[in-house]
């Protein structure tokens, strides 16, 4: 393998011929380097001699070391699981099947370890990986062979030391990035990516989805009812009824349900409501541009509508003008692109034949990028920005402003799901649809309220935030606590651009709570002594970070108490401020109407008044600024005009926000101001300081 | 592709440079030419030129046709589809996971179709399967675009009029059989790999299995208990605590247990029974050869075991002297072969590397093959039989003498696997293994009877025939019935491998059960005019054909009553010989000591004595001939010394029974003489004439 470092901290090996089509080439993706750079050098953090290839068969074999109590997270889009050492995993697009086997929606192959460092294969081929579960004959560590007959010690999972990965091409790009966290590491993923995407500020809001055959009025009612009734709605969304045949497209409106769209566009701006309309890709023999589009379609059909082969750009010119026409042009606010994933039996198979001449498997394993970049590219010629939810992606996708959603509904794997993403660069809505009880609705619906995406996807049930009576107040205040943490969202996810930071992570990227504790701690600990150093050899799959400083650990339907493993450092209630805990396994009290959410020592969270639609360009809403426990506090706070892409172009300010203790031992808060040229729609500034509210809930 | 009529009804397909190690090879299958001459000339069953192959990104992509009622069967050892129409499958070796998906023990890439003719993909590849799945764009039947929002006739499974195949090598070797009829496409399959196996007597008798932790007294007085109980007995097998080390393996006894195994065979054999030894392939660093065999070692291990590369007939010579030496030598009558399918975290994985340049791939494909057949050539040396179990097999295997078993235990599914494994050259036993209820213990072991194998597989449960006291005497009556039947099971393996056979097999191989009779009434029939047809439109996955003329339907515990859907053709009960139906559905309520069993007008099955061993070489026995129904029937008994390969060299005879009704009404029956050179076992002959029975039961 030949390594070139190509940024501080990042280093790209090359074995054999690597396909020119490739995760990175499929997306487009533009690293920032200089936001890398900022991260600073970086050793190549293991020997360089321990990773290893070999052509053999029209095929790469890779080996990457693994140390004895090294543990293993990514590989996507995962449901079930947190460590990922030990399982074997074939990367397929899919749908989830309920088994974490590497079919999933983004089955992205990056992984993390808990030695501070990150492996990404640009691969669009099928993968198949045995993360630290084959052992070697020629191995240094290698497993011991026992008695079964006698031993009592006998395993049917000896001691594995690599990591190995069979990529079905005779070459390949590896990309190695550096810490010295894993935090770091996926910063530097995510950057390499082109970083996290900004959403428009609409995009935070609330949304829901109504029926499939909905007709104009009925979704402006649906939105009047919204207004009305007092619940937040910022976009809502079609589903395939708005066009005059669906599975496989037309792409054009159905002139019955939809006689004037632009009409339909224009009364929903009124009232502060953007459109999303559902599509999946596939094109109807009775779409306009049917025939022109032949030459670049794949041998196989889906549900009888033919696929483009959208690697092509001509293809893409003929394809997407339709959208630009008659969607983006006239004001829809963005897609939800489904069936982009699988299943093998929907999609075409591995013997369709695709133009191109890439392979069904490389278009399989892209699809979901070609679809998010291309639609996401008609925005942006808008100076636009779009806010959409895709069905499939990939490593190489970090940037585009898509949220991942499928047909699955456990709400525990659900929560997996979302923990999962922030390993490899992904967003995800754990998406509230329906529920048997009110007390299900509302527990979705709090983790929906602390996710990516606050979603209903009620077209199919028809539920409203409000549909159960006991809880309808309960679900408001969730909705509006949304919108009032909107500043702290949307300066989350510039993080999460400008620094690669995901705004939705696993307990594992936080400092303070660090797997390696279980190797120094291991050989002496009981549960007794350390019930923390148990907790986390234990898969942590139920409880994240949201944003720079807040714990959230959701109550699921059914339970009343539930343990949150708290990092080092002291934690505080986020509702009142409380002290609960440092560094140790606390169980909590559920109530109804709260989701158990802490703060770090010293964290800040700026609040707004709560809105029903998320602030327009130059809109200035207020601050109430919060801070939490003992210590002294920063945040830094983002602003731009919320809508467009003058971002890229310096239009954005960074506001330091700082709370200190002062020599009388009060607490203060100052607020940097921003120059006049940058963009700042920030009204009166307000301080709580939770330590001196004893126990009083400024959040109401 | 070219083609080459390699045998009357036989056609070989080459495209590209097809690989030289391949599912034939490894399991170097001998066509039996003459056998195959035998079935008569037949045209090429399909268009030519509707099979396609091209060769692309290093793959060979194949097309066969499928017309719009034609149904698909095989695939291997399925455990709950019989219809493979319509299903995505990726062949490949591995422990059955509970879902029709190609991970199965015998992934065989063989299938028929209800047109009447065979389709065999010689590769040891991983294949992906498309089963009529894929709709292609420029299909003369295309998939019709329909429209989802307002057509209720929408589907997500569109038409498909195709199999397609993408096989991972740039080239391959296709081989069609011809029919005209499924049985003689099959027949044709199962002669090119060489005729199934015919057993050692002793094989088609019981056996049972012992804790994996008994010493040789112990097995001594299990085999005293069988005897003293009067329950038959043929072959004990030992678990793998008869060696010193077991996962990995010594494959040399343990001198604690087994002190002197060469006195415990001979007092075995004094007593009419074989002894069956448990191994996996995997070598431990303490077994005696394990230096020797070093060069020949994959790269990874199984549980510490080296994996020897058995494709190298150097390795070969090495690893099998040991079991030439200790076992076989002294009397070892058989193996158990374990771990050779799956599942991946055990075996090797797919990066793994050979000395013998084979991808880990092709040795997991074929790894079942290589054992079969380098184990049973150690017997054959001796010129004795043997007759063991295995875990996995695949196209080329037919001839093997191994019945495979798993793990699994549904006993519906085993059923269905059952009537698969006659699809696919294969064998499978349905084997008892515990039971909750003492009814649910003889609805196994009643089907185990009409099995391959009659086995309860114990180790675990200890188990015995007699555990349950409440049917230990319709399991001992069950048990004889096998012995009794031995005649019947020793001709129809000899069909299985003169003729091709499958001994247990589907009822769609029979004639009058036509799949194709769903074409020409399938517009007018309703399910009352005619439930036969709407019958064979499910998967017909829970009775099966049984020997030249039996119709096994099972009754699984909690049953009572069930359906049985009869041939065309009159059907009489086994053990009554009373008409039960012609070409319909009926419903026969269970009788608790009596497996539901249908002889077709004119079938005979000849009995002997029950015996608590099976006959011997030499050891005479009488026949009582059973014929049933109204019309004049036949059946080629087959005889030879029961022990020895000498029928391969024409020490064997066929003797042809024949029963007519004479001009005064009466029945007669006559049974041809054989030559004196010719072996002949049969004493006494005794005919029994059903028709005339009223309902006695000459079976008791």
């Amino acid at each position: 393998m030949i390594w070139e470092n190509i940024a501080p901290g990042v280093w790209k090996g090359t074995v054999g011929e690597a396909e020119e089509y490739n995760l990175l080439t499929a997306a487009a993706a533009k690293p920032n380097l200089p936001a890398i750079s900022r991260l600073g050098q970086a050793p190549f953090p293991v020997e360089k001699t321990e990773i290893k290839a070999k052509l053999l068969d029209g095929k790469t074999y890779l080996q990457f070391p693994l140390e004895r109590e090294e543990q293993v997270f990514g590989f996507g889009l995962n449901f079930k699981t947190i460590h990922q050492r030990g399982r074997i995993m074939r990367l397929h697009v899919d749908h989830y099947g309920g088994q974490d086997n590497g079919r999933t929606h983004a089955p992205v192959p990056f992984y993390v370890t808990s030695n501070g460092y990150g492996v990404f294969i640009n691969s669009s081929r099928y993968l198949d990986v045995y993360a630290g579960s084959g052992s070697r004959l020629d191995s240094e560590n290698p497993a011991e062979a026992m008695d079964r007959n006698t031993n009592p010690d006998w395993t049917a999972s000896p001691y594995s030391d690599a990591v190995e990965i069979l990529v079905p091409a005779k070459g390949v790009e590896v990309y190695v990035f550096a810490g010295p966290s894993m935090l770091e590491a996926v910063q530097r993923f995510n950057l390499f990516n082109g970083g996290g995407p900004i959403p428009p500020r609409w995009g935070l809001g609330f949304t829901q989805r109504v029926h499939r055959l909905f007709d104009q009025d009925q979704v402006l009612a649906e939105v009047n009812e919204f207004e009305e009734k007092g619940y937040p709605l910022d976009f809502i969304g079609l589903e395939p009824g708005w066009q005059s045949k669906s599975y496989p497209n037309t792409f054009a409106w159905d002139e019955s349900r939809f006689p004037d769209p632009e009409k339909l566009i224009q009364k929903l701006k009124e009232k502060h409501i953007s459109l999303n309309l559902w599509i999946n890709p596939y094109v109807s023999p009775e779409a306009s541009f049917y025939e022109k589009l032949k030459p670049y379609y794949g041998s196989h059909t889906v549900w009888a509508g033919a696929v483009p082969d959208l690697s092509i750009p001509e293809a893409q010119k003929i394809y997407w003008e339709t959208f630009r026409k008659d969607h983006v042009l006239p004001g829809v606010g963005g897609y939800k692109i489904d069936e982009v994933d699988g299943y093998d039996r929907w999609l075409w198979p591995d013997v369709a034949q695709f133009p191109s001449g890439l392979a069904a498997e490389q278009l399989r394993q892209t699809y979901g990028l070609l679809v998010q970049k291309q639609s996401s590219e008609l925005f942006r010629e808008q100076n636009r920005r779009t806010y959409g939810l895709v069905r499939a992606s990939n490593g190489g996708g970090v940037s585009f402003p898509y949220v991942i959603y499928n047909d699955y509904y456990d709400h525990k794997d659900f929560i997996t799901a979302l923990i999962n993403s922030g390993f490899s660069g992904l967003l995800w809505t754990p998406e509230a649809r329906a529920s048997k009880t009110a007390e299900e609705w509302l527990r979705r619906f709090q983790t929906v309220v602390f996710s990516p995406m606050a979603m209903i996807n009620a077209w199919a049930s028809g539920t409203k935030p409000w549909s159960y009576p006991e809880v309808a107040e309960e679900i408001k205040e969730m909705a509006l606590l949304r919108m009032k943490m909107m500043p702290y969202w949307y300066s989350s996810f510039a993080l999460y651009h400008f620094k690669g930071i995901p705004p939705f992570r696993a307990m594992q990227l936080e400092k303070g709570f660090s797997i390696k504790t279980e190797k120094q701690t291991n050989a002496t600990s009981t549960l007794e002594e350390n019930p923390y150093n148990e907790a986390i050899k234990k898969e942590i799959n139920d409880q994240y970070m949201a944003g720079p400083s807040l714990l959230v650990a959701p109550i699921f339907a059914g339970e009343e108490v539930r343990k949150v493993v708290l990092p080092k450092g002291k934690w505080y209630d986020f509702y009142t401020g409380k002290y609960v805990g440092d560094g140790e396994v606390i169980t909590i009290n559920a109530r109804l109407d709260q989701i158990p959410v802490f703060v770090k020592d010293g964290g800040i969270v700026p609040l707004m008044e709560p809105m029903l639609h998320a602030p327009g360009k130059n809109q200035l809403y207020d601050l109430k600024i919060l801070h939490y426990g003992e210590s002294p506090g920063q945040f830094p706070l983002y602003d731009d005009d919320g809508i467009s892409y003058d971002y890229e172009n310096g239009h954005y300010s960074w506001r330091d926000i700082n709370v200190i203790k002062e020599s009388n031992g009060k607490w203060k808060g100052t607020i940097s101001t921003v120059g006049a040229q940058k963009p700042n729609n920030v009204g009166k500034v307000t301080w709580v300081f939770m330590s001196e509210k004893e126990g009083q809930n400024p959040l109401k």
